[in-house]
């Protein structure tokens, strides 16, 4: 008594109102989740069913025991981390995608996945203004796509030793800074580097990498007998959105001869708009590029796309051709499953392409533009108000503040903003997550979520305010 | 003017009889795109849209250029590789899945998902007879889940110093067979050991690993100065499904001291049948397991499910804590991104618990039970005919035959039966894939796609035979 297509129908409807009564209710939900460990575990049972249940019972399940334990990342007031955005067109794609059921490992597999997958990875490196030449490649994210620009990077300093030998005698050192994503690090473990021979350069007191600290450690380890790899540079770091500077950097990598990979995984969104082309300065002389559609483009999570200036190199890295895998096409079209880690890959070309079209470039750009405004009015609420203040400044949708109310010490200080997040955050209110600058200890706000509207900012910036002066007094 | 929440819902319902009417009529198209390279391409256009378009016109090209370049891996006649099985329950899954967009790195940002794959993957544990103590988690796919295996025992044999210090001067070394899956090669290259460290030990005339020829590997890389690190043996090898006799290698790999992972991508779910617990015989012996509920499990493409004997030695080997993923819960819960590669993790345990609910054990035990009575009823015919015969025995729901008209020597029947399955596919009737044992190209069949019934398998035993027919006329 398996489900069949005709109840599929059925069910599958009653999901789409579910949905988008979901969407238009999500502002009035609990932001974050308030169960306890365990609390939703211990409602499951502990074995399997053995007879199939019906699609009522599993629904009803969903909704009582799975929903109250979720934490809602299309909330317009999901502030936190950096946003996971869903968008209209791109759940729809999701329906198509998980309707196909396609597995797109090579052109053979689905040509119409490859192809598309190959044209809208053009596109977007022409809205992002990348270097003609280069080619782009959807992963699932920007762990594993940093990933795989290291191994790349490893693969042409040893001509292509380590893949056949092993990681040699000799230390490859990767360069990053402490605000570098905790991926970078996860990565040079991985490729057997060592996490010793991660280098996190020096910052300036801006917290971007500086450029005379970094030449300075290649230097320095390049007498010492070290290999110097790769340089990881972050166009808007996790904690406080910091953005380096790529042109003065590139200068370093390449008169140094180090492989140049930039990390833009939430920020690059940023430069399809014409006033943030800057972000991107010096990217020609880089070696590969990551960001994340799945994070401020609207494309459902999961969607990376990875971007490099020579794609021989990278398929070389990666490439295995078993027998069951030779096809007639092979050389004339993309196989992407030698362009990464996983020999399978979901269609994810289609959200992509539905979420570009719908929005239109220019909506796209619209919508950036709104969030960077949103920054913009929040920053100047700060700057207005007596009881907060910024500790690292605005970059685009992102800024790090706090709380400061008069007379109170620095431990005081981060007491009272521990305070403060865990109590906005209990609320439901809204989302927030902290970061520390400087032994400040600050909340991190990022304007970006798909369903934002300028009254949600309004709100949030008074219930701020208000939950700050009931924990006053 | 983009798509608001109202549209949505439109179109979302109109997308649902699209989705029940492709479902129904899938059998009626061809199985195997038919497109050439560059095809799809071409009509899609070099730039993206500056303006949004509308939903009807994406969905027009989504069907006239989309379609036709899809291979149709829910046609119940894919008979290719192994399938990548979606199901009703799982698709509504998708659809909430991508709803919430929830992202589920840690418990915080998603307290249901982590306690749902929790408890999902101890249900599974339990269907599939895996020991007491074990813990699971969903990776996206058993490529990443074997180089995380890898990694783990990398980590175990240099007692965690390779992730400090990277890869040391001793090869480390990887023991599998040339049957075993590209993605060990791609492994042991990743994680720095270098794909001359993967040794192929000999198989038995079955294409099997041989136990024998594992240990005096083993044994001569010790003598030799190499560290033998670990040993992948593969319940359901791509090619010819050949399954490793676990409870024999288990012996050697105990004895050596070497770390045993179980590559049991596909084969694995025939696990959930009583009749045929005796693939896990010796389990307990190993360090890990993966297999691949989106193969034939019915949850759509990806959710892997990784399984391993010391759950503390995978977290070191892949946690990692800066600030802003610090958490009060932490230690109370699973925090899964410590658990693998990425950090950013679909909602995967939903489609899980849909389908093993709407399904029932019993359910999931039946439709696995009615595919291994294709696979014998396939293999009656091939022996019972006078033009085929079986170049691999059936294991499970899977054999590899050939074509074999009379008279005829090796050569041409190679290159006969590349033509046949050139036929076949060019056909649309269905998809099958080739396999060459020890030298004789041969027709790979995996009788287990989700909507399989018994007249699909009588119609492609009787289009075969008429398609050989019209080869040889």
């Amino acid at each position: 008594m398996t489900m069949n297509i005709r109840e599929f129908r059925d069910r599958a409807h009653q999901l789409v109102d579910w949905m988008a009564d979901f969407l238009e209710q999500v502002e009035t939900l609990p932001v974050k989740s308030g169960v306890k460990p365990g609390e939703i575990l211990k409602q499951l049972p502990a074995s399997p069913p053995g007879k199939g249940e019906s699609f009522d019972e599993i629904f009803a399940d969903f909704q009582h025991a799975i929903m109250p334990g979720i934490t809602h990342w299309q909330h317009p007031k999901f502030f936190a981390y950096f946003n996971a955005n869903a968008s209209p067109p791109s759940v729809l794609a999701e329906m198509l995608m998980a309707t196909l059921g396609a597995q797109c490992m090579i052109w053979e597999t689905s040509p119409a996945a490859a192809e598309l997958e190959e044209r809208t990875m053009e596109w977007l490196a022409k809205m992002l203004g990348l270097p003609a030449g280069w080619d782009g490649v959807i992963h699932d994210t920007a762990s594993a796509a940093t990933l795989i620009s290291i191994l790349s990077a490893r693969e042409k300093l040893t001509g292509f030793a380590s893949n056949r030998k092993g990681v040699g005698r000799t230390p490859m050192r990767v360069y990053a800074t402490s605000e570098t994503h905790s991926s970078i690090e996860k990565a040079v473990r991985i490729a057997g580097l060592g996490s010793e021979n991660l280098v996190k350069v020096n910052t300036k007191d801006d917290l971007t990498m500086d450029p005379v600290a970094l030449r300075k450690a290649i230097r320095q380890d390049r007498e010492a007998g070290f290999l110097p790899l790769a340089v990881i540079s972050t166009l808007g770091t996790t904690s406080t959105l910091a953005i380096d500077d790529l042109k003065t950097l590139v200068v370093v990598t390449n008169e140094e001869g180090v492989w140049h990979h930039v990390d833009a995984a939430y920020a690059g969104t940023a430069a399809i708009l014409p006033e943030y082309a800057g972000l991107l300065e010096g990217i020609e002389k880089c070696d590969s590029f990551v960001f994340n559609p799945h994070k401020w483009m609207f494309v459902n999570f999961d969607c990376t796309a990875y971007f490099v200036k020579d794609r021989e190199q990278l398929i070389r890295t990666f490439e295995i051709l078993p027998e069951y895998l030779k096809t007639k096409s092979r050389g004339e079209v993309n196989d992407y499953r030698d362009w990464g880690i996983a020999l399978g890959r979901r269609f994810r070309a289609l959200k992509l392409w539905f979420v570009i079209r719908s929005y239109g470039v220019e909506g796209l750009q619209e919508k950036v533009r709104q969030h960077i405004g949103f920054g913009k009015q929040f920053e100047k609420w700060i700057k207005e108000s007596s009881d907060f203040e910024i500790i690292y400044p605005r970059n685009l949708n992102f800024m790090v503040f706090r709380w400061h109310p008069k007379a109170v010490d620095e431990d005081e200080l981060n007491k009272l903003n521990r305070e403060l997040i865990e109590r906005i955050n209990r609320s439901g209110q809204m989302f927030l997550t902290h970061a520390v600058v400087k032994g400040k200890y600050g909340i991190r706000i990022v304007l970006g979520q798909t369903y934002l509207e300028d009254r949600h900012v309004r709100q949030a910036w008074e219930q701020i305010n208000e939950m700050a002066a009931e924990l006053n007094s």
